[in-house]
């Protein structure tokens, strides 16, 4: 990721509880939640979040590229900031930063969107609906997370099902889901990450079983989450 | 529940977009953590919190009554009210309460608490170690959350695995994993309530498979958790 410009949206939290692991630390999920929450409340403050769900349209994260340099403890009041970068063809960009009170970086995250029309389910071109001054065109591949390829031989099976507490607002998975699923992974089989890539390929249904496997490479685990066989969604985690 | 009397500690909190469920409306889970973070918070401005655990000892929720007259909304602010209420035989009582900014009461919550000793895992009598103003021995059975009976014939089964996102900073499973347990358990199977109770009765293990089961009565339904055929907990929802 190259280094951030002025972000456009800044909150602070406390670090709860509730949002640490057995060491205090912020998990890997509360991150992607306060992420999720900051993007939720720049959206609503610049009218192109509720107000599109209102009309017809809904945002589906695509891609996430998450690196963490020192996470949090619990008690902790950390400032969160977000900003709008720009459109590569059908994908809106978010840039994140968590940083402590005293401006150290915390974690930087890089996400792309896509804006779905929620009856047909396809996406609309963002430009048509974001604001410009926000939202300017980027040279193509320059900020986009990476793609990431499908894993040829896995090992380490895991299977998570689909929970109701799973489900967000817009009675979808939620993305918060998947990174603690990768989370819980990786903790199962003693696969520390500081580095975090994720590609959001299609839609999880409740109660369904969602099965993760992984293959090591010089790039760190790739892995995948499937549904009867169908890739759901990749990762890889590394550092 | 009695009427509360004062309350010795509040703090108030944002309902974030990661605590509400496809309604908008604050989780059950949620509102468990939100209770829990307060007793945390509270334990430690009177000095019976991280000070005990660093002594060698540790507090394991025992039962739990809450009743919800109100979940309340995404974006809205709240106020967290808790209380030490006494002991009662090797029982510490603490009452919550949670209330919009108005004062409107939204949900109650009585609990009772063993304070264990970390090695040998056997209950200290909670007097020798609590401030007494704030714990004065109370008349048994007048505020203890009921102990519940196991339900002999049950149905509706399901099964939930502990994950390492369910472990806390004891490196338990935390109490509201049980709770998260129940919702998704009776989201599952259309069993709303408004009334819930809680009997915790042994540990879950990181891994272990949980069959939850119930049976309706009168008064309910009478849920039990099971790992290898041996209750961990027992539950009553109602209302």
């Amino acid at each position: 990721m190259p280094a951030p410009k002025l972000f456009h949206f800044e909150k602070n939290f406390e670090i709860l509880s509730f949002q640490v692991d057995p060491e205090g630390k912020l998990r890997w999920s509360a991150l992607g939640n306060l992420f999720q929450e900051i993007a939720w409340q720049h959206a609503d403050s610049g009218n192109f979040g509720q107000n599109l769900f209102d009309l017809g349209f809904h945002w589906v994260l695509s891609r996430f590229h998450i690196e963490v340099q020192k996470l949090p403890h619990w008690g902790e009041v950390i400032r969160m900031k977000t900003a709008a970068r720009g459109i590569d063809s059908l994908f809106a960009l978010r840039e994140f930063e968590m940083t402590s009170l005293s401006a150290e970086v915390l974690a930087r995250g890089m996400s792309s969107w896509l804006l779905l029309d929620s009856k047909s389910k396809r996406p609309k071109r963002p430009n048509q609906f974001l604001p410009g001054d926000l939202f300017p065109e980027v040279a193509k591949g320059t900020l986009l997370p990476a793609k990431l390829p499908v894993p040829t031989e896995t090992s380490h099976t895991k299977l998570f099902t689909v929970q109701p507490s799973d489900l967000d607002m817009n009675n979808h998975v939620n993305n918060v889901t998947y990174i603690r699923w990768i989370e819980d992974y990786s903790h199962a089989f003693g696969l520390a990450f500081s580095r975090l890539e994720i590609n959001f390929l299609a839609e999880a249904i409740l109660h369904q079983d969602v099965e993760v496997t992984a293959q090591n490479s010089e790039a760190g685990w790739i892995l995948v989450g499937r549904v009867n066989n169908a890739p759901i969604f990749l990762a890889r985690t590394s550092g």
